[in-house]
């Protein structure tokens, strides 16, 4: 009977050996005058002895929270296996909350608002903050940032304005601009984000950049990945095309799919190894 | 405002316009003397217009249940995207269950076992009744077979025994023999899964087969797909050695990756448009 | 050392069982008053007993020539590969030259130019005449057409003007429209293909088609496919975007690379699977 | 005019912007008494500033030459395109010559045979001559070996006898070891290179490993590919699976194909990628 139970708990074991684990941390932020929660990936070994790892921030979309990577994009299932097949390093991962399901009474996003500054949060608490804690990141070239939708909007603006801060960006269906009339009657937390984006389009960005800031945005590695029959294809090709004529080298991929936790899901095999070949 | 909120509902939008539907039924079996569940996926448009659809039958593995294909594997999403690209016809699929948590007291597998005669239920009452009911297979050519670990083990024990029946045969991590020893002090239903399990091994079935088997063999189409690191790797590529000695093709593929749904989910890409090419 | 000798042969066996053959022909062109040189690839077993196969034709770029998919795109192996594992159904594949090296004295080009009636021949001599001799084809759901750059663009329009002739259309890096300044100092040949790629721009097609025309262009399955880094990507994406809003379903793929043979040999891989599926 | 030609020299322009160099160079070997020729591949930039590259090792099969892979396996198209994207980082590849045509009259092989002694001459000779001359390697770290058939089973044994030299090994269509019966009646230089193949077998290699022995093979990374209807399966499969029982991790694929070209140019865009993640 043992030789049963064995053979049981073999065909049970579906886990690899080398699994990592998410622990849900938060963060007081006084910009915010809140407390932001967030999804922290530690890998395999973490913490058994002294060793700095690099880091990645993971961005969610609007309406989602800290928990989508990690929920709905299985992502500790594809990081677990690309750490042990070596395809990429061991890092740590970081999902910080940035929004919620009912976009016009909670903040979405990852710019300053009126009354809610993500982005002084992002810059001069969060990666402080948690890289002083979990010992990880610390400079460019052990940090990267990607992010889905609004997220890989937030990623590449992120990388636009604070070029000296990640190694690389991947974006992906990336919310890069917002063209759509914004209604002003209203004026909710949705209406923010919306103008936010647009007064932060990464389009925009391109055309009015002199050649020093070019010559920054040379020094990290861009990625653009959005499904050909994604609504907001139109922003990664416009984003990819310009960096071209701006002389600032861009990966583009276009896949099968929609916007949706399937593209997503694969887009991670493609993501972190770009991020960890990009470390130094 | 308008244009906010039709913004949001865009963004919103996550959904492919054709998707297809999962619904949960079940089937009276005399022979199990049991109400059995099962989750079928229908295409979208079915039922729109009189038409005949192809029928795939989607196994799952020990101690799962009908559900764990559409609930942990993400089914519905790689189906409705492969119709979509057009990479697949449009598919009947069915996912009858054949286990459940604890497999020392719920009954788990497909083959006849003293009390739970679950091929004959499956070859005699479930492919007719479902078939009937929901307008798809009826024939070899419109019918194909897929599973993993012990649903792998199963489709493809089910094509050796009833070539007649499938076009293809696509096995995931197959549990295709079971050679650990079988303790006999207490005869649960554990013990019975994995007796049966070695009392159909596939392994044996090939080297039993004389050529008038094999010829029968020849016209169904194999495949095996198991993980580099699967505990099981070695009956996969064991049949897939004994079928090219026996003059039988079938392919095989060992990508990166356990046994696990990650590895699953990721098969579907590959095994889906397998047996739609497959049909005639 | 009769087994050194086997062992010998067998490391030197390297070619697949079932290879099928490419053979050179020729066709007498009463329109273009020439030969017409062609390359077909026949499949295993072809002609040893009366069957009829689906045909492919195969178009290659500006001063190329119908040796070029052979001996630089490499076909002959990945077709075998994709017959063998079944991938795709065995087919004839059509080369047929439309090209030389110098384009200022040597035709280049698929569309109608003074005194080179391309267009004309393929479709009243070539198809008639390869698919009569060769018994494949016949009809649209038994043919699909696909190119690289000049050739895709060959292809593309092709089919937006003879949408009842083809079942499916994959352009590679394709050229589907010339915006460039003609110059008409010296109407050389190169110049009338130019303007002949002009005056057939498959985006000023779409630009211009009513409804019924794009009712027609719904039969055909379409595919863009162009690199990331290829200096025409804008028109294979502004070619998906207007299909997309002209409500005709386009599949479109951005994999990395540049305008060469690397990325269209691994292109065949994805056509010949979409043409195959796409027969009836 | 200028425009046209502008145009078609833009047509024309298919090389990516950074496209590395073939050099053919050779060596005086003591040992072999011999001058060895070798490719060697020196990435776009090498030579205009002092900088050190990693280096690998890329080894050819039976009856063929150095020139092998730059002929027969597009390799310089593949290295470009990675290293363009950031797949890999720049390094030089060097391509020795280690056989000819006619295996029965020319000596083929990587390991020391009567009169021949060629492994000596690849660690002694070749690897601190090239890379003193051209500036790359100069320790594990900074070194990688592959190869295919002959050339797979030479990396692995390279590996297991000097596990300090290499960083990483990917085999392909690997031949580790040769049972087949050896005659004796004509000890040609066939006869030879099967011999020191079955002398220097990889499994048995492992079956007779010690523990610390194993430890060493642990300082390398080890990649085995193969395709599944490849006759030499069965030694990269045997091959896993003793690294498996012996604890030493390996990757293994079976892809779909041969004992063919197509099979080892594809295998480059996962070869490369792994010895450049696995340098140091």
């Amino acid at each position: 009977m043992k030789k049963i139970l064995l053979a049981a708990m073999a065909i049970l074991a579906f886990l690899p050996a080398r699994a990592g684990k998410v622990v849900t941390d938060s963060i007081r932020s006084k910009v915010l005058g809140a407390d932001v929660t967030f999804n922290i990936y530690l890998p395999d070994g973490y913490g058994e002895s002294p060793r700095h790892y690099p880091v990645i921030y993971l961005l969610h979309g609007l309406t989602d929270t800290y928990t989508a990577w990690v929920e709905r994009g299985n992502m500790q299932t594809v990081v677990d296996e690309l750490i042990a097949s070596g395809e990429i390093k061991p890092v740590v991962i970081v999902m910080p909350n940035a929004g919620g399901p009912d976009p016009h009474t909670i903040w979405n996003g990852y710019f300053n608002m009126p009354g809610w500054n993500y982005e002084d949060f992002f810059f001069t608490e969060l990666i402080p903050g948690v890289e002083g804690k979990y010992g990880c990141g610390g400079r460019k070239g052990q940090r990267a940032v990607m992010g889905l939708s609004m997220g890989g909007g937030g990623s590449t603006v992120y990388c636009q304005r604070h070029p000296d801060m990640f190694s690389s960006c991947y974006a992906m269906s990336a919310w890069l601009d917002n063209q759509d009339e914004i209604g002003s009657e209203t004026k909710d937390k949705l209406y923010y984000v919306c103008k936010a984006v647009r007064d932060h389009s990464a389009l925009d960005f391109l055309d009015n950049a002199d050649e020093a800031t070019l010559e920054k945005l040379r020094t990290v590695a861009w990625f653009l990945d959005c499904g050909d029959d994604d609504y907001l294809l139109h922003l990664s090709y416009a984003f990819h095309i310009k960096m071209r004529q701006a002389g600032v080298h861009s990966e583009l991929r276009v896949r099968n799919g929609v916007h949706n936790w399937e593209y997503w899901h694969l887009g991670l095999r493609l993501s972190l190894p770009f991020a960890s070949r990009n470390f130094d």
